[in-house]
């Protein structure tokens, strides 16, 4: 299932590097600034995808940014080095098994993590431990289950669900979005908000229709193609037909909707 | 399918007459304001659930506002009354066969009602033959397939799937938000812009709870049951699960999202 695990990361990547990214970041991370001197946890940064923006976003904050993956971790400081970043200290980590004490951070950020992870409320719980008191913890998630679209599509849908089954059996969650309030609630945050940032395609935006229906979205779903066929849960020609009407949602008549949800909360 | 159709109102109603109205009233409204002494049609009024706010955004303005149904106008003109707006003329007309000539509108305007249309581009393209060059359409429409929730449950799914299907079977599209897009494009429309507007439910918003997930939605969805069950398109059984499950999405740990499309288009 490993091949699931790195096409998550595809639309993590993409969303950074396509035509509209600066569009798709700005709807995720505009809001997020940290005030100068404050600690902030970036919690599984991959390759650095957010890294950039988010360390760019708040230039006298101080972070430190960890991912399991020691090669993620090397790639990540080198695009942080790329693009003139210097306030990141990048470490390979567990998010089980942090080397840090308790209250180290003023704030934490995780982008793109819960959704890989099989015990997301004892991630979040851990987390915690890390925060001080009045501190926050921001999250960003998809939500598959958010995917709809014109012309709609049975086989588009079930295409999307074999990533979202593949997802599952590697021990994750592709619809995890919808849950962030309860599961924050779950591992004792409060004041928590969740703000849903709707990314919505037609063909007056072409910049959105290539770079988030087609190269991001389409794309990601296209990869599990040969893993969902292996799997057993569908068959070529289904999937392919999937893929052929999720492309059609990217014509001149087209129409593609996928939203992606932010939640801030605190640690008491 | 007189009763579907009827429930299809009863989402136009419930917006304007629940706890959180207000919240989901500027949702919708907060961006249509007319200049004073544009004329204005709004097409389809009902029984004035949106006219009240229409008029009153736009005090200088005046409006026509039409319906099909004679009894509903009736009821809208006393609503306008009750409420002191007193710059609207109400009038029995349809929508396929209006006493106006070309051009007679600067503006026209239409909420919740394509959805119940079997020909929404034509319906589109006649009205367009009463605006002035330059001048706007607005459209406000639902989408029930933009509705998901947690906890996520096939049985609501299929549930809420009644209720599209009998709109279907009665000639509308209860799915028709996403399509504003190529509909108005089909029509002839020019500069379409397209935005969704997302209602985000979850327990820390007790107004919308009670005012949208239980009170509008899920009792809009819980109108059909014996309309469905006659039609044979669910048993007893699976639909009260799914009402069930629906009211669920309303407890301490759920979440239920449902986005409206409004679009505003230009007559070349």
């Amino acid at each position: 299932m490993k091949d699931a695990y790195v096409h998550g990361y595809d639309l993590r990547e993409n969303i950074r590097l396509q035509d509209q990214a600066s569009t798709l970041v700005d709807l995720l991370h505009s809001d997020t600034l940290y005030p100068g001197g404050s600690r902030v946890l970036e919690a599984g940064c991959g390759v650095g995808a957010q890294t950039v923006t988010l360390a760019a976003n708040s230039p006298d904050a101080i972070f430190t940014s960890i991912d399991i993956s020691e090669e993620s971790v090397n790639a990540a400081r080198r695009a942080a080095e790329a693009a003139g970043i210097s306030n990141v200290d990048f470490r390979q980590g567990d998010i089980f098994h942090l080397p840090f004490g308790p209250g180290s951070f003023d704030h934490i950020f995780l982008c793109f993590v819960l959704e890989h992870l099989p015990r997301p409320v004892e991630a979040l719980e851990i987390l915690k431990g890390y925060l001080k008191g009045g501190g926050t913890i921001t999250v960003i998630e998809g939500d598959h289950g958010s995917a709809y679209f014109y012309p709609d599509s049975e086989f588009a849908r079930r295409a999307i669900d074999c990533q979202v089954e593949l997802q599952r059996r590697s021990g994750g969650n592709a619809n995890i979005g919808r849950e962030l309030y309860p599961l924050l609630k779950s591992a004792g945050y409060e004041d928590i908000r969740v703000s849903p940032r709707m990314v919505y395609v037609d063909s007056s935006r072409p910049g959105l229709v290539e770079g988030f229906t087609k190269k991001t979205f389409t794309a990601m779903i296209e990869g599990v193609r040969e893993t969902a066929l292996a799997a057993g849960i569908t068959d070529q020609g289904a999937f392919d037909r999937g893929i052929r009407d999720l492309y059609r949602t990217a014509e001149a008549e087209g129409v593609f909707c996928y939203t992606f949800f932010k939640a801030v909360a605190v640690k008491a």
